[in-house]
């Protein structure tokens, strides 16, 4: 069975939702960042950048969002999550995904992991000084040119959501007002009323 | 025809010689970034992000390295540029992809584009600063836990191959000495002995 390592309020809440849209049999287990678990060896020997989301399958483990999420759609045909055998098609849910990992998802860990790129003090309130910048120029491209209603990719629903729904859920904390772009805010509550997001709240909760 | 957008020195040059190992008919088109071509109105409506690469199909544009990367292996099968029919090993290759995109290119452009992220100048210069530390981190990694050799994926050349090349062409200029990774030094120079990098090299002089 698949197995998902995520943290609360992390990327992984992509991945853990995407699973559940699947239907595909999986376990979820926690990652405790506050406790560091992140960095102990027993999670290192399975993801060894020391990072959510990590799925353990019978053939080894996979890391990075944009990977696990196509993983997920290829391996459920029937939830029709991409249309993988659609080379075009599948590229546009790549690229939109890929510019969620390395420029979005980037932008707002220059506010909780400035570190990463710089040690001294000033530098790290500088970059976090941006963020909300940078969080608002990106929502500002994604409504503009890449969100096409009323999913990502126009009709059909598919991997781009759950993983546009896990990084606006961050507009708030990062300073930018969700409601300046209409688009992404009418997806996020429309993604709240799907059962597998329902769900895997529950989860959250128990 | 595809029509693929470039800049010396970049990123593209992975999708670059992708393209022509997979023997697909293209053209490629250099961007001057001295002239700012990138922001110019006429590439913007290409990719509003104005940034390289971007591939022009007769469906639309597609952008970001991993995606066109995937695109161009599912478009050419019997070049084998990645096991596309098998979930799991693509999912390796795309998480390799990934990361390249998401976290090594980003330390990477931390050096010449560290503005995108803070606006004063001491902040520029300490991102700058940790440039090095942070590239040796990256490929400590890569040659420990991803690199399997003689090519990223082992025995079988990838869409990963011309990607970790383009990015470990950075490693000096970042200050960073390639003969630390022995196994990545020497792919670099198998990586350059290929007829399709040897053209795209003499593509440039032209
Ligand atoms: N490129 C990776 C990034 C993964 C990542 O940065 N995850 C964060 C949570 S959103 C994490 O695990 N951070 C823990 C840490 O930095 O210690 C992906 O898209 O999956
Ligand atoms: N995530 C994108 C990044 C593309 C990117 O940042 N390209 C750089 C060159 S390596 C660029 O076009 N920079 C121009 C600029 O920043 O003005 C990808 O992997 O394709």
């Amino acid at each position: 069975m698949l197995k998902l390592f995520v943290a609360k309020g992390t990327c992984s809440f992509a991945s853990h939702i995407a699973l559940q849209e699947a239907g595909i049999a999986y376990e979820a287990q926690r990652i405790d960042f506050t406790k560091g678990e992140q960095m102990a060896a027993d999670f290192l020997a399975i993801n060894p950048k020391g990072r959510v989301p990590a799925l353990v399958t019978d053939r080894g483990v996979l890391t990075e969002t944009p990977a696990i999420l196509a993983y997920i759609a290829q391996s459920a045909p029937e939830a029709k999550l991409a249309p993988v055998d659609d080379s075009f098609a599948f590229g546009q849910i790549q690229a939109f995904n890929s510019y969620l990992c390395s420029t979005v998802h980037v932008a707002h860990a220059h506010g909780r992991r400035a570190s990463r790129w710089a040690d001294d003090q000033t530098a790290i309130t500088a970059m976090q000084a941006k963020v909300a910048k940078n969080m608002g120029d990106c929502f500002a491209l994604i409504e503009k040119d890449l969100f096409l209603g009323p999913w990502v990719m126009g009709q059909a629903y598919s991997i781009c959501d759950p993983y546009l729904f896990a990084i606006a859920g961050w507009l708030e904390s990062d300073g930018v007002d969700p409601a300046d772009f209409p688009g992404v805010q009418d997806h996020m509550k429309r993604m709240e009323e799907r059962p597998a997001v329902k769900a895997v709240h529950a989860w959250y909760e128990e």
